[in-house]
C-alpha cells in the first residue's frame, strides 16, 4: 500500500473519533505491537497525543526505554489482528508474523509502520510526568503517513469485552470549529 | 427519560469508543455546557477519565474553580446541540435554552445532568498536574446514569471541521480482554 506524507495539522481528525490503534515499538532489535484504545488528542500543532499503556506490557518497557513509537490506525478488515494483538504478549509471540501484519521502516523512529493500516503516526514521548501514577505518556506526532485512496475509513471502536463498533457514515454539520 | 444508576466498573465501555461529549459545569449559580472530543479512559476502577478543556473557555474557569463536572453522552439526534454548544460561549448565551437541552439535578455534584443524553457521568477532578501545560484534567467518575432502553447508541465521533462519523453497527469478536 503506497503511503503519502500527511500534514501534521490535520492529524487530530484521524484520532478524535476514538479508533482502536495498533501501537508499534522497537527495542533492542525486537519490534512489537499492541492494541490501544485509551488515547486522546491534547494539542493541534504540533499534534500531541496522550495515551495509557499498561505497565505490565512488553510495549510499556519499550516505550519507556526508547521514548519512541508508531500509532497505526487499522480498518475493520484487520479485526482479527486487532483482537489477537490485544490478547497476546510480545514477550512470547512475534505478533507481526502470527497475525499476518506487514511492516515497513519508519522515517524518524525505529519502531516500524504497519503497512496494512491506512494511517501511521511516528511519535516520540515528550512528557512522562504521569507515567508513574497512570501509565500515561504524552506523545508528539513528528511524521504522519496516509493511504490516499482510503476516503471513508471503517475504523474499530471498542465498547468492551470484544464488542467493537464499526465506524458508520459521516455527516457534515455547519460548524466553525476546527 | 428515566435513568438508572450504571455500575462504575462498566463506564469504560461508554467512553472507549471516543464519542463526542457534552461537558456540564455549575459555578456561582451559572450552569454551562460545552462540546468535548478530547478525552480518554485512564483507569477501570475507579473509572478515571483524562480530558483537555480549552483554557479560553467559560467551562475551564468553572472546572478549575469547582473541580466538578458531568460528562453527558449524546446520540446523533442531538447533533444540532452538539455543534451549537461547540460554536458558542456560556459567557454570552444560555446554551441549554438556546439549544433546547433539558437539565436534571445530579446526585453528587452541582453540575446538571442533561436529560436528553443517554448516559451521564458525575465527575470530580482528582489530578490537575497537567492543567498548566496542556489544560489536561484527570477526572474520577463517582456516579453514572444510563437510559436502560438505549441498547445501541448512535454516538457522534468528530473527524474535524464539522464532519462527524455516526456510530455504525457493533460486532462481537473472540477476545479475553476487558
Amino acid at each position: 500500500m503506497a503511503k503519502r506524507a500527511y500534514p501534521l495539522p490535520k492529524v487530530y481528525g484521524l484520532l478524535e473519533p476514538g479508533p482502536v490503534l495498533l501501537l508499534t515499538t522497537s527495542h533492542d532489535g525486537h519490534a512489537n505491537v499492541m492494541t490501544l484504545s485509551w488515547h486522546t488528542m491534547m494539542e493541534f500543532e504540533p499534534p500531541l497525543v496522550g495515551c495509557v499503556v499498561s505497565g505490565r506490557s512488553f510495549s510499556f518497557e519499550a516505550l519507556q526505554a526508547t521514548r519512541q513509537c508508531v500509532l497505526n490506525i487499522p480498518g475493520v478488515e484487520l479485526k482479527a489482528a486487532v483482537v489477537g494483538c490485544g490478547n497476546s504478549s510480545g514477550r512470547r509471540v512475534d505478533k507481526f508474523k502470527t497475525f499476518g501484519l506487514t511492516t515497513m521502516p519508519a522515517e524518524l523512529v525505529e519502531a516500524p509502520l504497519i503497512a496494512d493500516c491506512y494511517a501511521n503516526l511516528e511519535c516520540r514521548v515528550i512528557d512522562a510526568r504521569l507515567v508513574n501514577r497512570y501509565n500515561f505518556f504524552v506523545l508528539e506526532v513528528i511524521k504522519a503517513w496516509i493511504d490516499p485512496t482510503c476516503k471513508d475509513p471503517r475504523t474499530l471502536h471498542h465498547r468492551g469485552r470484544g464488542v467493537f463498533m464499526v465506524a458508520g457514515d459521516s455527516i457534515k454539520l455547519p460548524s466553525k470549529m476546527r
